[in-house]
């Protein structure tokens, strides 16, 4: 189930603040070039090293900032350097895989992509390789095939995929017909989601046929799409500056999956293909926190050097002591403590959705270095 | 009521480690030689500021460990380097203030002296003011005079000294027969002292004449005054370090307490003289928190730099931002947050008490560079 899937190539966004994340994740170095589980790898090589056997050499390609294009660099000395796209600024999912897309068609045709974010944390790497190699067939017949995650819970922190009809392409036995896309749901509404059992949780993967997706885009945002074809023909010439610099700016800031998977899937365009590894976005420390191993306190948790930490009457906390400082909580169960050389937060893990009031607190403050 | 009292002396022992502070008290610094109450002094020169005014120049001495001595005479360009007494190694206060009774009554005869220890916060110079002349002259008269400090509510973290009958001496109005004292009670206890009227809060100032504290000495420890003796008469001669080296380390480790004031308080030779002032020993961080101004969430506190905390959600909480560092704290009330540059620690006003633990946790760690 690890053989190199033939004509697929794999597209990494890596992008985003992960600014609930913050002090760890911080706008000069987002989470995805962070360790945040305590496996010596980032998220970002993470990502790739899952990538990689499915492609086979030179098969991923990474759309990041220009200010992290070093970084990322640096941390995947296994991807050419033409293979990593740096955008001038941010311009959303949309303009990033689409200009991806529109790249790996300049220089290897129709291909089909896939799209993972790099910040991602996946356990169950055959699994993981069956669903994309299903959603591949699945994309060569023309459709923009989603992962649907099997939810763990009803979470309110993810948007969710319902499922139809089985697809009934060949090699593709599990995927479905996705009936569409819905956001964040309340607990109630997540709840009445799991007991149909048809719906999971929208990872926003996508795996669909260059041209497909780019065709698409043309249907939907024909400027957009006419934006990236133009940077794409410029892109390994020497006008990909100019034509950068002239274009970029102008590209409409959307969500690939307002720009395509909705509309798309109401035309019964989006296919669905059921992932049953374990999946998480890291979106906050709660969710960080259980993807750590536990303390010999089973529930509590570190991100770092245990022998920095001393705990007392502290259940269940989340220390990171990422400063090489001595941390000591008594008597605060929950608590998150993240502390850093320049920056310490103090939280606790009810409140970990509520972490990017900090960082807006420090900007109103005009303490830009911190954020 | 600021005029000198003629013949008297006052003595500071500046010791203990602070515990309950730390990591802001550290047995290399501990909490005397630190600003806690924000005001621009340290706790040892605000107790020099408050003494000199009633002891005239050169009417304060300091006794110390030797490796505090260089700290405490930078800090207090006004006491003479042979006004700060070294003490070689801990030897508890009956020591500390036998030793200054003897080397004062070796220079200067039978003065008065008070003890008063470096670590405590007194608001109220000019009743303080009082009290202590009153208290000199309980003293001239013969008595070791404590000062009962007005309870503002049955707390469990001081010792109480019971008054007893006027004392009719002339000079000294409100101070009575001391009857005896209690060690730190239980809540319902305390409660019942304040009920009598008769309980007030021993904060273990001492004004007694020197030749009665050390005659008084010779009778319950015949040993001990002998070698404070000893030492006090080689103190100003080139054969102190050998008679201090020979002799301090058989001294018998005892409180003042129990060493004098409770045996001769037995015998009806204690007296009390009420102090209505502000008192408080800052034992621990939620102590620390009421004697700091409230910020704008009126019931945070910050010790040190405002600008540098910011609070979601966080009322009660106490911060004090020692490292330089951005302080976040989000939903976590009356939480303490105390950010050193080699030690953090998190726990709550409620947990204050229980901060040595944390202390003796990583002494087993072996962590002696934090203690």
């Amino acid at each position: 189930m690890t053989d190199v899937i033939p004509g697929f190539h794999a597209v990494v966004p890596a992008g985003g603040a992960g600014t609930r994340l913050w002090p760890l994740s911080r706008a000069g170095a987002p989470k995805f070039l962070h360790d945040l589980t305590g496996t010596g790898r980032t998220l970002l090589q993470g990502t790739v090293d899952r990538l990689l056997p499915l492609t086979g050499e030179g098969g991923v390609m990474v759309v990041t900032g220009a200010r992290h294009q070093a970084a990322v660099q640096a941390q995947l000395p296994e991807v050419r350097p033409q293979d990593v796209l740096a955008e001038p600024s941010p311009r959303d999912s949309m303009a990033a895989i689409g200009l991806a897309a529109a790249v790996l068609e300049q220089r290897h045709g129709d291909v089909v992509l896939g799209s993972f974010a790099a910040d991602q944390v996946i356990d169950g790497a055959e699994e993981f390789g069956r669903a994309v190699r299903e959603g591949v067939e699945a994309a060569r017949a023309g459709y923009v095939v989603t992962v649907g995650i099997a939810a763990t819970g009803p979470s309110t922190a993810f948007g969710y995929v319902r499922s139809g009809a089985p697809l009934g392409v060949e090699g593709a036995p599990s995927v479905r017909h996705a009936q569409g896309f819905t956001e964040k749901p309340d607990a109630e509404t997540a709840a009445e989601y799991l007991a149909t059992g048809e719906y999971r949780w929208n990872a926003g993967m996508f795996i669909v046929r260059a041209r497909a997706l780019l065709d698409h885009l043309h249907a939907q945002l024909p400027t957009l799409h006419d934006g990236l074809r133009e940077i794409a023909a410029a892109w390994d010439t020497p006008q990909r500056d100019e034509v950068l610099g002239r274009v970029w700016p102008t590209l409409t800031r959307i969500a690939i999956d307002h720009a395509i998977a909705e509309p798309v899937a109401a035309a019964g365009g989006v296919a669905v293909v059921p992932g049953d590894f374990t999946w998480d976005d890291v979106g906050d420390f709660a969710s960080l926190a259980e993807l750590l191993p536990a303390q010999s306190d089973a529930s509590a948790r570190t991100l770092g050097d245990e022998s920095l930490v001393l705990r007392i009457d502290a259940a269940g906390t989340l220390v990171a002591p990422a400063s090489g400082r001595a941390v000591t909580v008594i008597g605060v169960p929950d608590a998150v403590v993240v502390d850093t050389p320049d920056a310490l937060l103090v939280t606790t893990l009810e409140r970990a959705q509520q972490v990017k009031a900090g960082v807006d607190g420090w900007r109103e403050r005009g303490r830009e270095d911190l954020l």
